[in-house]
């Protein structure tokens, strides 16, 4: 057997195992699935591809899917659950957007009120400062940018909550898949921006919903 | 006058502004903190040299200085305000304490109950295993190492609270000024793990403050 | 002729040539095996693509393919010999397995007994805790792992046998093709790690046999 | 003879030579501009250590001492000439002062009107919106900024002027000597950035006098 | 909605909005067109697929396709303006045409004088001399080159204008996509060089317009 | 006209100019070398794909392609000229061949005698040993070598030419492309080692051929 | 209390804890080794500076200080214990002695026969192939080398034992903290070769030991 | 003993040891000196520190001593030998002089004419062209240049000879020590460049004297 399952992961964690769709098989991740749902659990899958999102689909019709953030959620059965924190996720730009509706399912799957506000990058800035309002009562906000990634320290300037920078490998030239943006992030000028790895919408929405629910 | 001071930031961030020691005179400094002091502020100064500190405790006698965190903190007027949320904090050997007490004062300094378990590093994993009822109860935990910086992945398979992480430039060789500690931290296979920049003592506290205190 | 072969390199070095099979033609690499079975020799090829493989079997249909670890190999005639020493794999995640199986069939065709315990990565301490009896009697273990690569430095911590890391190029974002893991495993804080290249089985499994056999 | 000196530079540039302090003795400065002088030329020069600078204010006592910024000048003779273009210089935080003072004298040096608004970093974006109009009527602006360094991306979405981004080596931890200052400035999302060497305040200073003076 | 449109850019920047075609469906980028077309502006579109180019011919014959320089663009309704500036583009080889034809099409949209000086590299520096009087009364430069990208440092002592260096990702080896000649144009000896980001064409177009124009 | 032949190299470099096929079109070749015959001049074409190859195999019938080195080229018509200098190539393994190659035409191109020696590498010593005869009497020798290239460093030890050290991009793992290697050259103990860029087999032929006809 | 001391090490690791010196002070050094050999003990100190030397020399008569090695060891009492493997050092130049020393004090304090054979670097192979007589009968080797660290690709080819790689700091210009020869090691074409961290004597010396002991 | 000394350099190689004095101690370059005197070799030191100097100066008066290029040197007795070949140093800069003056005193002592010519960097392309008549007859030049290093692919359109570029760490900001130097220089697109390690005088100078002296 080629595979340790957690199982005691909501236990321990208090949240079940997320499938990283990434080099599984669509045959692989339906197996799993079938074993998760036969214990009441709902799931999340990230990182589907669009066949397996197919096949996915055919074999659980209750289940959604995300294609711009490429997941695969099937929520957990009886009443919607009471929203047990705030989330805002602002980005850049629109090529950031695969990434933060990873971060935005991820955190819904988690029980979050969450919500997005999209393609407000610092060389527009009136567009960030006319939306602030959206980012009211945000127990934690979620930056996703790409390029020089500016985004959090100025977000991190005008808010009082932790931010969570998502860099992006959007760009080109000397970006270096991102590289850029993740020290641009990892040396903001703002003390309340900290940082998960280039393209981690899942570990941004998920650390976001750690912080959101306490 | 080069420079803007930021006067609105409790308003606008609830908390002080802190005074980054590092590039400035000890004269410099301490004028600083009178003018802060006027307005009623207590005040917390980071990477204070040891001359630095001989010179502020001189005109401070309140000040408490403490010298392997590197900071000089002045308590604001009036009782002990009440804890306002729980942070371990967590180093993976004894080099990287004074990043761990750079941590703890700022986290302190911001009404935190604070306490610290060093050198646990994953090399002798009995060592953490045996002090995990002291991390009971914490509402973030911040790990502070260098080397491979393996630690915030072990604990963050052992709990369910946010996990800081702040690499640390301890070590020699391909370590590159904490590099790899870095990357280590970054590419961590706990997803509830976040990072702040090398040697960030203050970011890491600051920003578990933020979270504690929710 | 574009090629001088080494053909004494079982005399001087106790084991025969291996075929990377990597920027070689199937037709090639046939005409090397059947070449070297005149001599009586068993032999291995590495990084075999699959039709390299298909036409492979074919021609030696008593060869062994092994299509995770991606090798072919010929046994050498007569009987089963002696297992001259015991070495254990360990994988981080489920990804790493083709390089576990490759360094496991190097092992094993140096007459070494080998098994292999994946999917036990530090973010869940316990999996590793738990099947640590089944790496008892290792005279030297493979840690395979990608991402920060804890691995080796938690086993380093418990046992007292030389550990061979094998970084993977598992992983996203500011990775760097297993850079990320290469560091951390070279950084480790247990002094018993030794390092190949990233993706190198066949080193690991090659030099965990040496070890093994003296 | 050492040196090839490029005697018509004016006639090819406009501008006379500059003198580049930092490899060169005080004996050896001051004899340049000694001959210099004797050419009637106004001179400047940048890296000035502080010796260096008592030998030169000794030497020429017409001459003017920049000790934030490190630079010598001495004017050329003759009533002052008018100003042929207007440059704002822009700094993050206090630390980039010396890079903005070299910047500030070279473009002065070349007859320009220069102002400077320093400490305006966007972690406070409510001190540069507040300043604005003293950006008005410039021709170009020149942006020093480090760490993270999002001023030029930021300023260059609120001015259709270009902008010249001057990236510092102030930082820590993964700063790496001003590089993710220097990638930042280059991946801004403003189209209107363009960017010299780290620290560089006289390329900044001179580019900035050469499309003022336009 | 995904996208904040920044209608006032014109108003703040002088420019009406670029559209960056690179992650963008021909549909998108048709409908965006379409949009300002009805608002009586001309429209750039850069790095467009040539797919993307054939469905953008039909839909709008008025348009120019630039083949090489990947760009579309519609002229603003109404007499040609008059020329505002004068650009010079000069190229070290035939392999950096792409990214000088983007230049070139994007300042001629800024209603500058333009002109290319294509495959002049200093290997051979006969032939850029024999063409400087191509070059003479240029407001501004932009030096195009890959490899080693030695051209806007010859170019810079020739002349007295601005310079702005475009490295290009044309190499190959240890040319890392044209980080060396990024680096080589940053450290450049002639100080009148600014830079912008690797194949950035647009950016170095641009930025030469708002000079020229002055 | 987008191109700027250099029709004198053949006076002042003695060399007439080789055509880098890497970029071009078959049509765009075939047509230079019309016009180079026209001038009686032979004529060398590197990095040809294919199916280039096959179209100028069909309009010069008289062209040598050699596929290994992707190489086409044309003898200059009359006798064969004297062999002005001795060159001999060394590789590491057999994967370095194509490098190896292209020097090879090139330097025989350049009238020099030219032999190979493969497939040598430093892991088994003794095949170097045996074959030093073959490289009595070099004025100038060429090494291609991948992975950690130590080649180059053996042979310098063991000759009293220059050695001209050619890095390739085999390897696998932290080899980055050819940059160990790269570095491994340009480290090298031995004292009589160049280095040119990686993979260019053209560079170290041409200038092999340089030093061997003096 | 600062450290959680790992007293159960000898038990689970076959070894007593060895002191790293660098960031210690040498009272602190005092107090550890006197404690461990209140426990009968014998202990390693490595990384001692020379006034740390002093002082335990002074402590601690009975102490052997390695001045080359920077090293300070007291043996367990009692008989000498019978040598348990064979360790061979090797080094390329004579810079390399300090690391190569580390590696040596380290494996004789673990019971091995260890010898040393210097400066026998691959610019002149005649004179390590002269002395492979004395690298006879190791269990193991260690190729201590810094520049482009060829040596143990070239060991790795005459011997049929593992290569313990150390890369040292030793060169200058491209060497970057010897990266070069660390990545030399790791894509050694030798597979018997297996590499620690750089200037890692230490954990050369123990893996060593490691294997030899077996 | 801790060296193998090389006593058949000058029978194999053509040359006597040269003595590499970085890390070595007055005492042990000087009795390495009086070793070599008795054999009747004349003897070459290169980065003589300035004590160590004075102290070889004292022992050896006969020996010159050069200060800019730290090089002490010892000619054999007899009468001055004839020159073997023509060898010419170009430089960027004045600062490149150290690197020049150490390349220059190489070739001297293996029997070349050699001449420099400084300061001629690309940003005053005139002052390069105006002094080629200088490097007329050279059979090899050497280039040696800091910042951008485009002197080497200048000299090589110029020139039918090859050129040895010897890349500086002159420069600051991103120039890294001179890796962008030499990655300029690798990346030359003159194809008659090779390149040494950074400031590597003596490697130019031995190399441009094997290649003069042919
Ligand atoms: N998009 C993602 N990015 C990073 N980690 C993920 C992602 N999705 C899932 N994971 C993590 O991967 C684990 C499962 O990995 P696996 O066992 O390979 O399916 C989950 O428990 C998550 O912690
Ligand atoms: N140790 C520290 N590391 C990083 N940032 C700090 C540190 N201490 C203070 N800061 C930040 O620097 C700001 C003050 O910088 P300054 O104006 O230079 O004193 C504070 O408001 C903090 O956000
Ligand atoms: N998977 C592998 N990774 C690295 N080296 C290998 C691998 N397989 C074989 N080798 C080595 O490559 C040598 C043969 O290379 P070649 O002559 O190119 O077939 C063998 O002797 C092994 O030392
Ligand atoms: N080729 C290009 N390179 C870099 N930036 C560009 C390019 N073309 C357009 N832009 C910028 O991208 C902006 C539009 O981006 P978007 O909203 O994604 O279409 C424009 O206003 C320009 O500032
Ligand atoms: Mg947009
Ligand atoms: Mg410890
Ligand atoms: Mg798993
Ligand atoms: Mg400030
Ligand atoms: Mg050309
Ligand atoms: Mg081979
Ligand atoms: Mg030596
Ligand atoms: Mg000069």
């Amino acid at each position: 057997e080629y595979a340790t399952v957690d199982h005691h992961r909501r236990l321990r964690c208090g949240f079940p195992e997320v499938i990283f769709g990434l080099n599984k098989t669509a045959e692989h991740v339906e197996g799993i699935l079938h074993a998760m749902k036969r214990q009441g659990e709902g799931c999340l899958v990230t990182r589907v591809a669009p066949d397996a999102a197919d096949r996915l689909k055919r074999a659980f019709p209750e289940g959604e899917h995300n294609p711009i953030g490429r997941t695969f959620r099937i929520r957990r059965e009886g009443p919607e659950p009471p929203k047990l924190g705030v989330v805002r996720i602002v980005t850049g730009g629109t090529s950031d957007l695969p990434v933060a509706e990873e971060a935005r399912v991820t955190a819904e799957a988690w029980d979050c009120d969450v919500a997005l506000v999209a393609d407000v990058g610092v060389a527009g800035i009136h567009r960030l400062l006319g939306r602030l309002d959206e980012l009211q009562g945000a127990d934690v906000l979620i930056a996703v940018a790409g390029m020089e990634a500016a985004l959090p320290s100025v977000l991190g300037g005008l808010t009082d909550c932790p931010i969570i920078g998502v860099p992006t490998s959007v760009g080109y030239g000397a970006h270096f898949g991102g590289l850029a943006a993740l020290l641009g992030m990892l040396n903001s000028c703002s003390s309340n921006v900290v940082v998960v790895n280039i393209d981690s919408g899942f570990n941004g929405g998920h650390v976001a919903a750690l912080i959101a629910r306490r």
